[in-house]
């Protein structure tokens, strides 16, 4: 019942497929499971900014990403679905290390998908976000509960 | 009146140490003037979706680039100004072009700063997206007008 | 070309049935055209905390009447339109006086509109929202030029 | 350790003289503790639009109230705490009845609070929003954990 429709996997094949970007900044999926997923950005040049703090869009990156995953958790693969709107409050500054995401379903719909992502360094909380994923008409309605 | 306070050029080198994933991506300033600056983020492999699309993150990264312009044309140097909320919408797919963002100041107070930013691509906007920066302590009210 | 779809007459008589609380609030329309609209909500004892400033909700409220009201001026009498998000940043306490909101639309799609609003007191911006509505499937899509 | 610097009778007194417009729509205080709230919306004339649904304004209301209660639980009471920022996803019409809100402390820092709120109707989630609060400079620090 908590089963994902996509493993981890497959998920990386799609992923390198169609979000090159996350793979390119060492985005990669730890977890999934139905209506959750685990997501990790690790400490490296790319996202730095001066100081050692990992940049805001990276953080974004990271939770287009898991949100993503949490769509592909419930739909399997509907490559198709697009980021309509997204919503970041950032809050605090990253400590060095490797950034954590974990992303939750809040409401699958027949036309939009709603998913919140907290993103969290080793000890605390450091951004949350919400955004909404717009659905291919065809994403098979069978796999929804709601 | 109008004048940056920070030119093109100058921006560049504060960018090319500040926002080097903006760089990687190619994004840069194109005009700046007080309360106002014009961003591109070429069209490029790293940047696209299957099917030809710019993804949403750099769409992102595009546009709190350009937020952080629009804080630099009235703050001057304040390399400390850090992204504190980030919304995007995003209204259609763009299509295969370079992207233009044009960001806009809404509001500069002591703490924060509010900027939007639309995304056009060669014929209509394609994201609309509003942000707050949190401003250092230190930043030079002087050269603030509000 | 510019004209509005519906009258600031027609607009009160449709607000009276589908926005009585914007009515109750003394919220109301003062210009409209196509894809921009002017409203109003007066300095009353009803929306204002103490220290005499307008409340936050309050001015949620004027934002999401004046986004309907640009809906309207494209669409007509589309009472079937819906706010699906909503996002807003308050800017400055606002002066004890009548607000005045200027909505206007950013994108009209098939199933989406995307509208921003400014909210003003006498002499400043104090307020600044986005927001989408999710449109019905009927509505006139003759009536679009996008 | 769970307990709230404020009761539910305590918060009534301050939301009369504070938030009268909450007390106008009938929103009360259910629970509070440390860190989380519950609210209540009445199912009532003022806040239905045609068709039997909440509008959506009375949400955000609700959303707000919620927000300020979940802020009070941790620092008392902290009557300068201002909205500074507030966004909200409608996923789908309300039922005809009292709505809940349940408010959430995502963070708690020595300038902004962040919070979330979920509403739910008498059987789902109906809406979820986010917000910040901006925070007195003289707010007990020493109640704070962070």
């Amino acid at each position: 019942m908590n089963k994902s429709q996509i493993s981890v996997d497959d998920f990386d094949v799609l992923a390198n497929r169609e979000l090159s970007w996350a793979g390119d900044n060492g985005i990669r999926l730890l977890e999934i499971e139905s209506g959750r997923a685990i997501m990790e950005l690790p400490y490296q040049r790319r996202s730095i900014r001066p100081g050692g703090s990992i940049s805001g869009p990276h953080m974004m990156m990271l939770a287009d990403a898991c949100m993503f995953a949490v769509v592909l958790s419930r739909l399997g693969d509907a490559q198709l679905a697009v980021t309509t709107s997204f919503n970041i409050n950032f809050l605090r500054k990253p400590r060095e290390c490797n950034l954590r995401a974990e992303g939750r379903l809040i409401k699958l719909g027949k036309r939009l998908a709603v998913m919140e992502v907290a993103i969290c360094d080793e000890s605390e909380i450091v951004a949350h976000a919400t955004g909404t994923y717009s659905l291919p008409a065809a994403s098979s309605p069978s796999k929804r509960t709601d």
